[in-house]
């Protein structure tokens, strides 16, 4: 039985860590921590918890954690990294679904989140939770930093592809509409019903967090420095992260070739699924799945993938059990099929 | 040329004021006053009027109604009674499109809007601006209250009956669909889009503001004293109220009967559109619309109607454009068709 | 090892069917049939199978029952009264989720769903598959004919309330929203999503095939004979009936007797939940669960209920895995929680 | 008075025009073609027009243009081409809405459209009606193809650059979103509401039929051959069309010369807004003008520009009425704005 604390968990990947959890007898939900709801029911904010789970928020501050084996963090940006250091001297083994210790520089780190680090000794030693490039690291690992969701999906469209130097390293060009759950529970005009509904607007072009993550993982892993382009765009979906991707293809290539090198890559991975047909968002939602596809543009001479995910699931607290299933040598996919 | 200030100018109701009078050629809007934005252009909160205003607001204390004929207030609950003394005084004409002097009771305003009203001896001198009942009342009158959205489908639909006395006054049941631009441009967790999508639910049962507005000006206009049950709820659309109303027939009626009765009252009413065919939102979204379809249910004795406008034109800013029309001698639907 | 085939397989109740069976290991679905989806694969249809069901759909002809305990026909109106009778003869259970076996009455078949029946003789022989009112039959059962989603919303909310005499048996008004699911797979221009979206409309006001079967049941489970007016309306949602209920209270009662009433009718039923907080429907979407409030206007000297149900699970598919459950001994939330 | 008849008036385009043009003096729209519908009043199919228009619409066969002066096709691909012929020769104007005459190459249109041109020899012969860079051809001809939606963003968008020598002709990513309506009114599973809600989806990679539009239009505006690669995508939206562009930088340049350039090329252009915020659909729905944003990415060397508009209007009627206006002398913006 492994027993897991929630900090952070009246936000919806706190949420969603909850829903995928409550049903596994492997696994135990011991406490909810949220300090603005804190003494409100789980039910209280989202009622669809109601009859299904009687756990009562609390606040840090009452987090004691003697009986928990794992503790999930998922918090707005710059609040975890004031809890992991006590937590990770205490042997505990910790998933951060937020974005504080994702980038290894420090520097890096300030100029995207806006502040400087807090603890940033601690960088450099986190294992980056992508369990399809990084399966043997978590397995072994006691502090998981879970990936964000626009990387999840970028990242696992162009690590084979870059890594077999089939596409050159510049001039790719990522674009990226993601569901509205994704900018998280909070009180914002800008996040209004009224705003979103019938509206798409780009943002953050060319300052997203997300492009020194992406950037500084695909180098890790294939070897290569990728220079990109990355346009988010906010659409009126709840869930969902749609990434379009071009890349420039190094010498000729089939796209039976392309689909076999994926195939190698991802031929056993139990959610990423290569397919032949467009991907939809509707394919992926409520799971997750990673759904990729890919084409060649002859004319351009273009490598074009997609990969879509739900950004709640696979793209934070899907892939954080997924991340823990590993850690805890559990079957990779328990609670999520 | 009418001169006109716009008070609360950078909510929703404001903003549609401004799209509304902007193409008007024997209309100038002079002032936009919004304290929270005030420094800001008009097209910096609503992008959609780059290049088509100028328009900077101001703060309240900048307001200057020397060159206006006429004081637009869209602001919330509670904040235009304090305003409205100052000016009435002055001989301006104003538009009050919020609920502060809807209800001609005290005690009934501060039983349903939470506190006591400031100047309550104006409650009783202020025209009801609905204009298909309070036509000439409007024309000559210096202050005029603009109706609520809901009450606007509501009593339209039910004043002919209740007045011919062909439905029983008590009974009636309404049940009424708003779409979110109803709440107004406000951060809140509650109208985000992700709680509203792929939602509904109920809200105020028994204790909506609207229904003491509903009550009391159709005893005003019926000479009766309906009694009913008013539950509105919360839809994933952006614009439109639905109503849809059950009431208890008196005696026989045929429903060519009931029609000609609506015909008799609204046959001249430019902005009510009688129907054949049950109503939809789209057919009166963005117009000063309010369409109205009745059919009798002889295994019940009932009387259903249905009435549909736009909450953010008939409901708030077409409905106040058309009150302005009247009070300045304009033909009365310049500009809203 | 419960041995099923769904006929119908290709509409949304199909597909829905197959996603709530597909992961239990007590439970094997064997065969999909869908004639004008034949030769696909169940995933061509619906991407999000993909790595989950190599399923393909054949024709009914191919169908040999001799290998399964179960058929689930999921079919549009008119189609499942031609299979049923050659399989019900065979001893195979069946549970038939369409409206051609809800109504007892031959003639109020024909007067709502426009012709008339094939086997009227069945009829009065077929068990309604609402668990909360026909636990029993339901258990020693061989052909279950399952609830349509407005009458499965209507009448758990009704039942109680009227079994005890504590409401009016006449007078009662019921108004539904409807997702657009509940309309089924279909290429429709007035289901399309450009006539849908940022809309609302009621239709069949009166004429609704569902008011007879909300009539029938009521009068069979209560002794009393309801008298009401149903209106449903379309409304932007892919998922999900919000039924609000008006109804007359006989003398006085407070609102916590009627609480107890319904607890005492639903305290102990594993997917009636009885909320004191306005029900939503994102709390019920994805699951089996039917969220009941209540609610008494003493003005009007009314009792309001609001139940809401997602029609693709308790509407539809999760209902009748629940009734699969019961007829099979199984647990009855079993792959439903 | 421009008398008017709209050929495929049933459509979204169709009665588009007709909304932009019924409130006009100087426009008299005489008669409404829509074989499909015939006998019925434009408001049994669109209630909004209701009290509004009592137009009915006619089978082409009782078309007389004797009475008029312009024609507005509106047909679905490959319907126009079969009745501009007769019409061209009368001496009647004519404005093309579909795509039948955008392509002045024949292989090119069967290529793309899937069937032979009935009339090749008119391809050469036709204006392109896209006002902001053809105003002068459009004003002295009598037949008119109006641009796709998708090219009037893409070729605002990229003239002016590629006509300055400011980026590459080749290596160009354009990425769109479109509003549902683009895919016209019909009965088709994939438009459905549930299809689309909470999804997206690419279609049509490399293989859409405006590719040759796009291609052929900026190689005859900048004298340059474009190589690009365009990805179009579906999104729950009625209206409008996101488009987001990459191209690769020619030299050094800063953005304040980049907004130069698109000055001089648009800052007279009534519909073309040069915007320094990222651009949204709502700002440009139900108007007419183009949104266009540009930055530069300096690390990858790379200008972006979006581009928005609402798919129906200036990507359809408003631009075929933009157009009417200018071909008979009428101020440009008249009914536009």
């Amino acid at each position: 039985m492994v027993r897991v604390g929630i900090i952070g968990a009246s936000g919806y990947s706190g949420a969603e860590l909850l829903r995928l959890l409550i049903g596994r007898s492997d696994v135990s939900v011991n406490v909810l921590v949220a300090n603005t709801s804190a003494g409100k029911n789980v039910e209280d904010l989202y009622p669809r918890f109601s009859g299904v789970s009687k756990l009562r928020f609390v606040r840090l501050e009452e987090l004691d954690t003697h009986d928990l084996d794992l503790i999930l963090l998922a918090l707005p940006s710059g609040e975890a990294m004031n809890i992991v250091p006590t937590h990770i001297s205490n042997g505990i083994r910790i998933i951060d679904l937020g974005g504080d210790f994702r980038l290894s520089d420090e520097k890096s780190y300030e100029t995207y989140y806006g502040s400087p680090h807090a603890y940033p000794s601690l960088l450099g030693n986190v294992t980056y939770g992508l369990p399809e490039l990084f399966h043997e690291d978590i397995r072994s690992s006691r502090f998981v930093s879970n990936p964000g969701c626009y990387p999840t999906s970028a990242i696992l469209a162009l690590h084979p592809v870059l890594k077999e130097r089939i596409v050159e390293p510049d001039n790719i060009v990522i674009t990226s509409l993601s569901g509205v759950s994704g900018a998280g529970r909070k009180a914002s005009i800008d996040l209004s019903f009224t705003e979103i509904n019938e509206n798409v607007r780009a943002y953050k072009i060319t300052g997203h967090q997300h492009v020194p993550e992406i950037k500084s993982v695909l180098q890790r892993s294939t070897g290569q420095m990728p220079l990109f382009s990355f346009v988010p765009h906010l659409i009126p979906v709840t869930r969902g992260i749609y990434t379009t991707i071009h890349c420039t293809l190094r010498g000729n290539h089939e796209v039976s070739e392309i689909h076999e090198v994926y195939n190698n890559y991802y031929g056993t991975a139990p959610f990423v699924r290569l397919t032949e047909r467009i991907p939809q968002i509707q394919s992926v939602a409520h799971t997750n799945y990673c759904d990729i596809y890919s084409t060649i543009t002859h004319e351009t001479h273009q490598l074009i993938i997609i990969s879509v995910i739900d950004n709640l699931v696979k793209g934070a607290a899907g892939q954080a059990i997924q991340n823990m299933n590993i850690m805890f040598g559990l079957k990779e996919t328990t609670g999520l099929l």
